[in-house]
């Protein structure tokens, strides 16, 4: 039994949740290994609006997950309660090493993060500005667009589960699609 | 003291390293959980060979690291025996849900994964075709471009760290950088 109850507390410990931490004024504390993470996606010069020339400067977009979130949106579909999700942008570079088109990630440009905390958000999200790792992170105005974008087009509940190309076949065997 | 010894296999089973295993051909066996592990980088339509009109269907390529093997290389510089190197191949979609430039990630076209393994090869490293998550992976034969190209070119022990901006630092702050 002694054995038992060691590995069930090791599997606990192992899977423990990340969940979000605020500051005394209501901002997001950094969480500083969201590199090790679950990696979502990443794009290329993502643009929402209409344009009609190239960007003549794209950036790469990285969207990790909480692991403890992630696994609870691979059984269920959904996202949990203290879900964060990170989306860093770094700039792209083209020429460099052996590299001779195409693009490849280099500098950090900023980082941001969406968290799910349902209690605390009246539209039980909250999007913050952690700007290039800054160990507090501001959280954007209730006006900001990002709040009407994402309840508007995210595939599920709130994210853009569409551009995750390994969580969406999962939103749409557990019926969670939007 | 009983509480000491269990923490400690707790915190041990947390970061068991996922050893590459075989098969009794000598076939990598899948790694089944590689979504899971830490993500290096992203690029798009990366090429290493003189060309002179872009991609018309460029490609994502997304490299992930066994967790202990990452967590080794951020203290050392340097991948230790036994590490497995994911490279994972995405479609790029541009035109869907409110994406109107840019490229997202779609559908999966390969994987490949590049071992360390001092004893069972030759150079040290060797390349496996996954194929579409194939259960068993095939070793590349020897002659292979893959093998010459990461010996002269990986910036750090065989691999491409010039192009994994979060590697990058901690190979030229421990000295290991080619």
């Amino acid at each position: 039994m002694r054995l038992v109850r060691c590995l069930l507390f090791a599997a606990a410990l192992a899977s423990a949740a990340e969940t979000p931490q605020y500051s005394e004024k209501g901002d997001l504390l950094f969480p500083a290994n969201y590199r090790e993470w679950v990696f979502l996606s990443s794009g290329l010069g993502m643009t929402y609006g209409p344009q009609t020339a190239p960007q003549d400067n794209p950036r790469f977009d990285n969207v990790f997950a909480e692991p403890s979130a992630y696994r609870s949106f691979l059984s269920t579909g959904v996202w949990p309660d203290k879900t964060v999700l990170v989306l860093e942008v770094r700039a792209a570079s083209s020429k460099g090493s052996i590299n001779q088109a195409g693009h490849f990630q280099s500098d950090l440009v900023a980082i941001e993060a969406e968290v799910k905390d349902e209690k605390r958000f009246p539209g039980k999200w909250a999007f913050f500005d952690l700007g290039k790792a800054n160990p507090h992170g501001r959280m954007l105005p209730a006006g900001a667009s990002c709040y009407t974008c994402h309840a508007q087009n995210g595939a599920v509940d709130n994210t853009f589960v569409q551009f995750y190309p390994a969580l969406l076949p999962v939103a749409r065997a557990k019926g969670t699609l939007k």
